[in-house]
């Protein structure tokens, strides 16, 4: 890393004077996607195309080179002396979960933003392109079941994404295959297939994304900025099921029942007790049961439920303990279902392996946070990027987390516009070397 | 009770000649309110009304005399040849669960015209009137939420339902108060609210239920008739919710969690290590919780659970039981949301005493077993049941069980029409003394 006072003095205090843009930016995607709880921006959905104008706008307003990919990712190019060599590339996605925060995703679109425009106005011609990227469907956890692996935009731009997953992934909304879904918001679907990927690794010296936080570390420790050291892997299944019997609530005797609610409960209690057994352990993990619901065709208050239906979120920085979960679950779920006479069915599970964050790259982010007297640490990822499937593709990946003040994927969400322009600074810093 | 053989020879064999209008009638409401699951016969909605058309016009061809109270409750007579003095009173519900089955009240309504067309096969004129009610509302604790005590119909017949139940009762297809649904089916709620009540107790002998059994008790006993010696009590909410907070399934750690779901599967699986406590311990009860649903509009794979609703549905032949589990339950959901930082909200709680049946009757229903040969053994029942509020009011009453093979409350309900015309059988012997 070269020292920043070889800079022009105007690039080092730029930031500043691009933060109104930023303001402006966040306040428009909070109006325009609002949903009366928080922000709804679905992949391939029309809160998701409402911010893809809104960057599109402003980028046609710093004049800079605008491209978007068969799978509608958007490319925002600020030109470099060197048109040929390595380029960076900085970005994040625009989408969210339903009722989600203003901020996750669209914070590393807007500081990618306000980091060109801030290099605009000081006339300062970076040795390098740097292109910004607003990616599409990050969030598609929550937006497609059926099998597929999310971070659908990333992939697809990488030619990491498996033609299958076309058809085999469902919208939540609609009931239509992703195909389709991506149709709809202007997909050529036979270009996604068949065209060359539009980000080819070896054009790029390395790939930053800034994002928030999404848990409460940061607040914590106090320290606006997070260096990320990993990104967790997972182990996910999205159409769970416990199969039990519907019976007389008050004529069935315990000793005959087939309780689905009662044995989902056991299997949910015990998994509770691994998990904390694990982290005693000094094991890294963490395990969400965001979704259980017995079916409200059937169910009733005089009714044993009969069916219970769940999802698994289990994440871990270790392979290893994500395999050991794994097992630990299924056979749980088999000695349960022994014993009560039901069935669990899991559906398809996804297992994804950690992944670490270039080691050079980090390094370097927090030699630039000494340097500009930002206060950050080194920690894990909890949630899953984009910039890991850059990492899996072979190019430089590294993260950089904003504090925010009320976790993420919910509509409280919040960062301090200081932090913000923290996170600005170190990414106009290494976007530049 | 007089002998048997004091009786015409013709009406101890009657009841085989009125069971093809019982498997008619049967095969008509399986018809007529099938659901492509089981049946729905909505309190006060179509299907029951359905139900009523059907028995109405069989009571016509029957020549009864026939009467509807101010709550729409179908009474049909058979005169005796004593007009004056008390009369026999039998039936029960023809409402039914969502996507339940053929039997459950239908079972008792079929039995009683069956008895009353065995009656008028013989031409054999009884002492007293034979009334057959077809009762409205049983199932009301599935069909509305709010505050209500279930039972509408037999309570409204006997003067014992609460105006105010009427708005606080809302039903759940139409989010409309209890006043408005019964308007809807034609009760003229005006005359519900001031007339007299329909039945008044000083008229009748006693009440007499015929009903399935809803659980396997003489099923596995192999005994086809039952005895009731008394209804259980219960302790029932209807509207529970856990409260904690959303946050990312990846990023927020386990110790600043408050996981609705995670607290919620504590709570239930203390409360199932209770009542296997209280079964050691020689206690009567049963403990169902037929409905959890965590938020369809918030919850997503990828979010930790902020709340969870479900309903309790506690029941026990004894009281001071009843009294100890809700202790239980409220101290256990205090003791976790504290641990957890939660919140729990079991809404209204309605708690209601056993009913013990009418000593008297039940001695001579076991005599009559024996002197029709009927295999019979004396049981609790886990229901509640139109009986009970028959009972309170001070009619002697009591309840026939009759063998079912799968259960109640549940589309799979079976019973065999050789155990049903066996109580049928108990039925007319118990209705002519």
């Amino acid at each position: 890393l070269a020292s920043w006072s070889d800079y022009p003095f105007a690039i080092s205090h730029s930031i500043e004077r691009a933060l109104p843009l930023a303001e402006h930016l966040f306040s428009e995607l909070r109006e325009r996607t609002g949903d009366g709880i928080g922000v709804t921006r679905a992949s391939y959905g029309p809160g998701e195309q409402i911010a893809h104008d809104l960057l599109s706008e402003a980028a046609r307003s710093l004049n800079l080179e605008i491209v978007q990919d068969a799978a509608r990712n958007l490319y925002m190019t600020l030109p470099g002396a060197d048109r040929q060599g390595p380029s960076w590339m900085t970005g994040s996605h625009l989408d969210s979960v339903p009722h989600g925060g203003n901020y996750d995703g669209a914070a590393g679109v807007i500081a990618g933003i306000t980091v060109l425009a801030a290099l605009r106005q000081t006339d300062f011609k970076p040795d390098r392109d740097i292109t910004l990227v607003a990616i599409r469907g990050e969030e598609a956890g929550s937006w497609f079941r059926g099998r597929h692996n999310s971070l659908l935009g990333s992939r697809a731009a990488l030619g990491r994404l498996d033609a299958e997953e076309l058809q085999s992934a469902i919208c939540v909304e609609t009931g239509t295959p992703l195909a389709e879904r991506m149709a709809g918001a202007g997909v050529n679907v036979d270009d996604l297939v068949n065209r060359r990927a539009a980000v080819v690794p070896a054009r790029y010296k390395g790939f930053i994304e800034l994002h928030i936080e999404q848990g409460p570390v940061l607040e914590q420790a106090r320290v606006p900025v997070g260096v990320v050291s990993a990104i967790r892997g997972g182990l996910w299944a999205r159409e769970c099921v416990c199969l039990g019997s519907y019976a007389h609530a008050g004529a069935e005797p315990r000793s005959s029942r087939r309780d689905a609610v009662m044995a989902l409960s056991e299997f949910i209690t015990a998994c509770e007790a691994k998990w904390i057994d694990i982290e005693k352990q000094g094991g890294d993990l963490v395990f969400t049961i965001g979704k259980l619901h017995t079916d409200s065709n059937v169910n009733a208050l005089t009714k044993v439920a009969g069916e219970a239906k769940f999802c698994l979120d289990i994440r871990s920085g270790d392979r290893s303990t994500l395999e050991e979960i794994q097992a630990y679950v299924q056979e749980k779920a088999r000695t349960i279902a022994g014993d009560r006479r039901v069935k669990f069915d899991f559906g398809p599970m996804t297992l994804i392996s950690p992944t670490e964050m270039n080691p050079v790259l980090r390094q370097e982010m927090l030699s630039a946070c000494a340097e500009l007297g930002i206060k950050a640490i080194q920690m894990p990822s909890g949630g899953g990027h984009d910039a890991e499937e850059f990492a899996k593709a072979g190019i430089p990946a590294s993260m950089i987390f904003i504090r925010n003040q009320n976790g993420s994927h919910n509509p409280d969400e919040a960062i301090r516009m200081e932090d913000f322009a923290q996170g600005a600074r170190l990414l106009m810093r290494m976007l530049l070397h």
